[in-house]
């Protein structure tokens, strides 16, 4: 693609109708999944394109473990699947939002509904202290998983 | 660190009160914004330690520019500053979620109020076509930046 191009390209991926994901350099997009009752964010992870076609075809989620280097569908050790309700793409493709039916009792390994369970405070002085929010825990991921991730 | 303090570490990052921001190789995490009244997610970003810092002291969303490689005050340039209601940090202290009073008409560069106007259809057969949804364009691209990112 000449230099020339970059307008046309830059149009064609946002205001086209072709899913065309722009992985990065590790072959992955950003995923943000929030609970479609709540609204709240349950987590952030990524997906390879495998991860993106098994969701898509599925309407449940799958997903790309960065730390495990492997495919991975939403609550197999778990159970506690994702059912997609909606997924929308981000204006440069880099990034898909879904919101999802969570099933179980929570999306994060520590045993939350939500990962995001730690609030940071704003405009304090001095050292940030994290303020434990919405920090109960739904599950005991000791019984629920064999290996911790 | 040895390996045999794995745990403890997890533990500490997982459970702990420090804000102890995991950034990645390029000294970034991922920073997901919604909309506080709403629960519309606006955008996905990156944050340096420098947006960081500054937007948890200033309460206005900072982030840093991947594709013009620099500090970006949200709104700079199209007014359209970002309150942050409330932050939270996630489990493995990778990634932030804002919650923010979007000022002005929105948080996209190209006109519109969140990022994720396309849709992408579920379970389908054949192609991936897109859908436009809440697409609108409340404001337009062409009088509010001088140069197009």
């Amino acid at each position: 693609m000449s230099a020339g191009n970059q307008p046309l390209e830059h149009k064609r991926i946002e205001e086209g109708l072709q899913l065309a994901p722009r992985f990065d350099a590790d072959g992955l997009i950003t995923c943000v999944t929030t609970d479609a009752r709540s609204g709240d964010v349950l987590m952030v992870a990524h997906m390879n394109s495998e991860a993106l076609e098994k969701t898509i075809a599925s309407g449940e989620a799958w997903y790309y473990s960065r730390s495990r280097k492997k495919l991975w569908r939403k609550g197999e050790s778990s159970g506690h699947l994702q059912r997609v309700v909606e997924m929308r793409v981000d204006c440069d493709q880099d990034a898909v939002w879904i919101k999802v039916e969570q099933q179980g009792a929570g999306a994060c390994h520590t045993g939350r509904r939500s990962c995001f369970y730690r609030a940071v405070p704003l405009r304090g002085e001095g050292a940030v202290r994290l303020e434990f929010r919405d920090a109960e825990q739904t599950f005991d991921p000791e019984k629920i998983y064999n290996d911790k991730a």
